[in-house]
């Protein structure tokens, strides 16, 4: 096993050198690059020192189901005493809740390296952020009180409960119901894939869930909010339990639990029936930390692919030998390797990137006064969560696979602990709203939202960088804007909404590579002014991103001109 | 969970409406459309009655090894029962040993079931018939008629022992030696996963293991090829043990051992030193094999996800409720899983084809007398071999990954068995040459051969091809073979062997588009002539290749002339 490492120098370089986000923050926070660096470092000593090794035992040890509920592996209990001693759940947070009220850019950071250093840890602060932000936009000052302040430190976790066995995506056909009692509500009814929604870590367990009012109309404008706690205030087991863990693919130590709902109770958060609404500030999170989890896992796989491939030696590089003082070449030297590990570098990298960038425009959205700054911001975050969760996870997953395959055979035993991570990665692309419900979000709804303002704004925001890229990136980039914008003008303008939504996946999928080549632009831009090693290899990973990640657009528009103008 | 059942419509249009395979072989064998169809049926009473129940509890119960050796899951006992009942395994060997001598497209069909039925199943018959087919193009009549008989009627099965710790790709690197011992030999060695080396389903398992001689140079000039038996000629052990078995992320059911060989007793194969091109005889039958597991393993793939999102009902599709009736629509009425689906069948079929098409070549490569037909018919077996292989199992992994998609949280659980298919399937890119390593056979030896002979014939049977085509089909094939064309002259022009080893596995991709682009041409000519649903539907899927997977050579041949003509 190679042992995971935070990647902060890269982190360093997108804060100081592409991003410049001390300065990108001025205004909203009070923070220099080497505060930045010192959190970032600090992370990475927790990550690497016990969430990272914890990884591979907690999978085999997995998460079980006993008369007292839900255990999870000890290997996790150890990963998280750390974590929640540094209160690093909170590091976003508004400071009156419990949080440190840090930029977000930082909390993505620490994020994928929690992510790296293994899904299924990472998934339980990243429930928490998510239902503590709910509570936080939507609930009463009381509830705030009483229960964000424990979340916010990672004395307590969150878990979101909205699917039923008949309703996943479509959250309409919801049955779950909910009586009033007092001035809380009793609450009936099945959940499943539920996540952590019960577990030995903490002393507590905050679910947020989706459930009908007796008054309620039919489909998703009848659902109200409920929080619904573990223990409550005065110390009693609330009346739930799990009734099973379903046996999955991957994330073993992360318990999915059916959950029966019987009589417990909960208060309500937000106005009755539009619970909804409440719960996408909690979705939208989520979607945006599963992306992460996509970018994470996709680094740790293809830092086990490059040592691996430096160390493997088999054959002689067609060039001519590399190492001719070896029995044979170290499998790097082989070009059909080296394009593996280059092209899961660049999809990782790349999103590492957009998501940084994107961290910055949420801080925007959500601190800058109202105004068209403002407005921009939360344009370009409502236009870019899908992407980011979808491309995040297809790319994590890809670049799984390609660092897979470079391990041959080894790649497909636990040794090497590639194939956990391939397991454990694949479900980001189903959970948290599928890819394919990402991309008709984007294409259904993103994309029409106040006629185009917020794509025409984005690709405004990508022609004005172009001048900061040299020659071949800003060519490469322009050509991606063209056919993007063509695309963009084809799907607004169609009026057939079956073939939009046919062609939805290809367009997100034209967002990313657009969005990747747009950063790329940058970061290529930033390395040819450092003279590190780091900045050569840098520019050498840019290039794989033109050569072999920006072609896919071809592809994709074709496919759009094809289904939106057939030819039959 | 939904049964498997055999695509015998599918085959029988292949065999009758596309390939008029009794025409084709007629010379060859005596043979009508009723005898072929016949087989097909019987073999898949076999395959849905016992093989495909077995998959699900052979994968949960897996294989152990104990002091007696490997014991196998008792549900793959009661799958092989009837298989060797049969005498499937000999389908298509020569009858003067052990066979029944039918043509290889009913073998490619029935493996292609055995597959869908469970990729741990078919290793069994797979790895037997390879060893039988090496031992019987080069071994002696003694060792033929003392090991072939009882492993073409599946009561013995073959096992390859190549794989060392240090020798997985480069075969030149390995170190097991061989000593003679009268007219035998001793070997001695450690072997390094080896499917199916030990188990108890069979009283024997014939080994082939590489080895040097005494006097072997070093490299790959220096390997011997020896047949080692588990029991010898008289009923004694021989001197291997099997001492460990890797954990992997699938195929559970299926032993992967570590073998060692301490003086074991074996007989050469071929001649000293040659052992190398014998045991190639076997690998080509293997990367052929490995092929149609990907092609089984996308079948078996998308018959649960069709079924599922027939049966799964989750909001309203997007031009209008398709069943006002219901509390939704069921989910195959979203064009994206529509997608999803038809995008994996096309996948699928196109291989099927495509294997169907070439086991008429492999038997005109084996029986035509010396000429230019049986030339020609060599040169597009060694051409499209890694094609099959490669694009075989790249096309399985994305369909059973897209069936998974398509049953969203339901796809990533146990319950519906897709997450066993992705976890199984995985292995099919990796072993039996790596898919990269099938790329540089490709375009390393394959497309320079004899002047670039075999794929010029290629291209030239396709282009022969084209008028049979309706018109948007020939003009997209048509396109396809100019930008493969073009694509293939740049590679044999270029002078940079790194570049060409770097796009090695974009142009199998786009050898495998084309290939598939031509089959679907046939078959969507051939569903024209037919008036059933079956010919409608198989329109539409021909429809889905040319919208969706036709495109992805705009990529192909982008990425290899930005990286064989490069900008910068």
């Amino acid at each position: 096993m190679f042992p995971y490492r935070a990647p902060l120098r890269d982190m360093r370089f997108l804060l100081d050198e592409v991003l410049d986000a001390p300065s990108a923050l001025s205004g909203l926070f009070e923070v220099d690059s080497a505060l930045l660096n010192a959190v970032l470092g600090e992370a990475a000593r927790v990550v690497e020192g016990s969430v990272a090794p914890a990884n591979g035992p907690a999978d085999r040890e997995g998460a079980s189901l006993g008369p007292k509920g839900v255990t999870l592996p000890r290997a996790l209990h150890e990963a998280y005493a750390p974590w929640r001693e540094g209160e690093w759940t909170g590091l976003a947070l508004d400071p009156d809740h419990g949080g440190q009220g840090l930029p977000r850019i930082l909390d993505m950071m620490v994020t994928e390296m929690a992510c790296g250093g293994g899904l299924a840890f990472s998934i339980l602060p990243g429930l928490t952020r998510g239902a503590w932000k709910a509570i936080h936009a939507h609930a009463s000052e009381d509830l705030k009180r009483a229960w964000l302040p424990r979340m916010a430190t990672g004395e307590w976790t969150g878990a979101m409960a909205l699917t039923e066995p008949q309703a996943g995506t479509d959250l309409g056909l919801l049955r779950t119901r909910a009586e009033a009692d007092g001035d809380a509500y009793r609450i009936t009814g099945a959940k499943m894939f539920i996540t952590a929604a019960d577990h030995d870590l903490t002393d507590n367990i905050v679910h947020l869930v989706l459930a009908r009012l007796p008054d309620a109309p039919a489909g998703t404008r009848g659902i109200s909010l409920f929080l619904v706690p573990k223990i409550l205030p005065d110390g009693a087991r609330n009346g739930w339990s799990v009734g099973a863990l379903e046996e999955k693919m991957g994330l073993h130590a992360s318990p999915t639990c059916l959950v029966n709902y019987d009589g417990a109770l909960g208060w309500l958060v937000g106005a009755p029936h539009r619970g909804l609404p409440a719960m996408f500030t909690m979705m939208n999170d989520e979607r945006l930390f599963v992306g992460i989890q996509g970018i994470g896992a996709g680094e740790a796989a293809v830092q086990i692919a490059a040592a691996y491939a430096e160390e493997r030696l088999q054959g002689r590089a067609s060039g001519g030998p590399a190492r001719p003082d070896l029995a044979a070449d170290p499998i790097i030297a082989h070009p059909d390797v080296s394009r593996m590990v280059q092209t899961s570098r660049a999809q990782t990298e790349g999103g590492r990137a957009l998501a940084a960038w994107l961290a910055i425009q949420i801080d925007r959205s959500e601190m800058l006064p109202p105004g068209p700054d403002r407005e921009e911001a939360e344009d370009l975050v409502a236009l870019l969560t899908p992407v980011i969760k979808a491309a995040g996870t297809d790319f994590g997953f890809e670049s799984c696979v390609n660092a897979q395959q470079v391990l041959g055979g080894h790649g497909y035993i636990r040794d090497w602990g590639l194939e956990q991570w391939v397991r454990d990665v694949r479900v980001t692309q189903i959970y948290e709203g599928t890819n394919g419900v990402q991309a008709q979000d984007l294409v259904g709804r993103k994309l029409p939202l106040n006629g185009g303002r917020a794509v025409r704004r984005f690709l405004n925001l990508i022609r004005a960088d172009l001048p900061r890229m040299d020659t071949p990136f800003s060519e490469c980039v322009n050509h991606l804007l063209s056919l993007t914008d063509r695309s963009v003008e084809t799907v607004l303008g169609s009026k057939d909404p079956a073939a939009v939504s046919e062609i939805a996946t290809d367009v997100l999928r034209l967002f990313a590579i657009l969005s990747h080549g747009w950063l790329w632009g940058l970061m290529d831009a930033a390395a040819a002014r450092g003279d590190e090693p780091f900045h050569a290899a840098k520019r050498d990973t840019a290039r794989v991103f033109r050569r072999r990640l920006a072609p896919e657009a071809e592809t994709l528009v074709n496919r759009i001109a094809l289904t939106l103008e057939p030819i039959t």
